[in-house]
């Protein structure tokens, strides 16, 4: 639900078609060596950030791959195989290749094992950041079946009564099938706000809501500035967990979930975890988890459609708050911003637009013509 | 990390030693007419709960379940069966029977089937409070398995820009095993707070911090009188999600959390979901969710372990915020409070020991001596 749509219209340079995006995205990749199928992959995942609304996790991270790989920080090429294997549970090695290359391998494999045994689990280590987690989740849907995707990610987040950042963002997604309601699809990071946020509000010289981040001491403090500075070079402080500073409102709760995808991504894989994710220059060592459950196995899908439209339905229906006109359920903004892009274009900001345009000359890939 | 030892210490009426508790419970479920296995499993599990430090869902919920069975809400004797099920995954209908002998029977089952399939999933419905869900997630500890279970409750919670109580605090348990350090258990409602914390404040006289409920209109309120007076005649609104009122501290986010656990222990199982758990005045038609993961699909059991403490040592031994000294791990604080019941006893407030007091004389039991 993070994606304002009206913010991201208002403040786009230009509406770009998804299928000239597309072409660029691919494009850049193949001349770095990634092969076609695989730069299909990266740009699909990337591209469906921005439209649904998470342009923080869209095509916006290109630029990092792309250093990443001219670095040797990251395989163009899929190096991952699947080290354990059984018939519900999968274990691959991403061999340092493009996260979203991994993701879907593993996503997909999940959605295998739970065709013939009604419950897929891969846990993925040695892998880079995969854009959105809610894309793997989402591929779940087709299949009759609820698909859950979660990644631990770079350190930013400062555990309760602590003051340095050890704990990453760590998204959770849950996606579940509906009849002819908008599907079910959480996706939301463990943090109170995601970076970007921080950085949306220092662009425009906004001070920060208490509550949202804590200085080099560990004390709330409203500087959006110098928290990303601090951050930065890895001098404490941070963004806070969900429920906020301290236990009062529970920001050890946040912490907890943050702590149980470190656990279910991390340690369970055997790839980096808490402060140690992004440690090694040249291998972020990030870990996974996929789940697919068959909804078959405990009731008609049919049946299950029904009940979650109704549910959808009664909390969308149920009385609003004074000022309010609008109960969302979680996965309708998402819904509203694909609908937008398909009819307009995917809108990109002008900061987005500037550092696709120079990347794409460094490589020789002419930018889209609006 | 809900239970302030210090506090819960200080307002104890009595402690009480856990052998004679547990008798006082199973003999005053027996006069109702639950078997004395099933008895045992009751008083553990809410033993368990005031135990850890949890005393909301501990021995004080012992007079709802006997008035339940009297007033035939309740099944005295275990009705639960087993509807669908294959080498993965089960359905249990509860038969309207106690909420932990149930959940016991499904954890075992989840449990059973990860021995053979390394994965056990077990959804639940037409069933009651279930008191903590962390005790089933740590079922799976002494197995080499992560334990994960989650229930819906009675609908207290209000969905962002919504005015009604339509879901419920819908608590995430998930434990992970350790070498030497305390196991992660995290056990935690998906409401900022329980509403437990919303009747302490309203005993002691407080305002309650902006942040936590919202009055009937849906907006922010300090009153905890009428929150409770709304919540219990249903008048509109109710204890906020994890993350607040509104969208700036993610208030959509704990929302959502609440929601996943509807899906997963509601619609997948045939449960009441969202508004309409306990609605039936006779079947309260709680839905629950059970899990149990083998680690050794996924690496030894050993590592993992070895991983773990070292993960959790990290995080603990990080810099401490201003006027801090300690970075608690998940379970960390159960497990002092385990260390001191052992010690001392039990802590039972006074108004707990009078309930208990009249609820045993009613059915012939005498209260334990202290």
């Amino acid at each position: 639900m993070d994606g304002q749509i009206g913010e991201r219209w208002s403040m786009a340079e230009m509406f770009v078609p998804r299928a000239k995006l597309e072409s660029f995205v691919v494009d850049v990749l193949r001349k770095v060596g990634v092969p076609k199928a695989d730069a299909a992959i990266v740009a699909d995942v990337l591209i469906t950030g921005d439209v649904r609304g998470k342009g923080s996790h869209g095509v916006a991270r290109l630029p990092r791959y792309v250093n990443g790989i001219r670095g040797a920080k990251i395989e163009p090429t899929d190096k991952s195989r699947i080290v354990r294997e059984t018939a519900t549970t999968g274990l691959i090695d991403g061999g340092n290749s493009l996260g979203q290359v991994v993701g879907v391998r593993a996503m997909r494999l999940a959605i295998e094992k739970a065709k013939r045994s009604n419950v897929g689990l891969v846990a993925v280590r040695n892998s880079n950041h995969y854009g959105i987690a809610g894309y793997y989740a989402l591929m779940a849907l087709g299949e009759n079946m609820i698909g859950i995707s979660m990644t631990n990610t770079f350190p930013l987040v400062v555990p309760t009564f602590g003051r340095a950042a050890i704990l990453g963002t760590n998204p959770i997604a849950l996606a579940a099938p509906t009849d002819r309601e908008t599907p079910f699809a959480l996706d939301m990071s463990t943090s109170v706000v995601p970076r970007g946020k921080l950085e949306a509000y220092d662009r425009e010289g906004k001070t920060l809501p208490l509550g949202w981040a804590v200085d080099a001491e560990g004390r709330g403090t409203t500087d959006s500035k110098a928290v990303l500075d601090n951050m930065a070079n890895r001098r404490g402080g941070g963004v806070l967990p969900l429920g906020g500073e301290g236990e009062e409102f529970s920001g050890h709760k946040g912490y907890g979930l943050a702590l149980l995808v470190d656990v279910l991504c991390g340690t369970l894989s055997g790839a980096a975890s808490g402060p140690e994710a992004y440690r090694k220059q040249a291998d972020a060592n990030l870990g996974h988890l996929f789940a697919a459950i068959s909804i078959e196995a405990f009731r008609p899908a049919a049946e299950f459609r029904k009940d979650l439209d109704h549910l959808l339905r009664s909390i969308r229906d149920s009385p609003k708050a004074s000022g309010r006109n609008r109960i969302y359920t979680h996965g309708e903004k998402a819904a509203e911003a694909t609908r937008a892009a398909m009819a307009q274009g995917i809108p990109l900001g002008p900061k987005v637009v500037d550092t696709l345009r120079t990347l794409g000359s460094s490589v020789g890939v002419p930018w889209v013509s609006g």
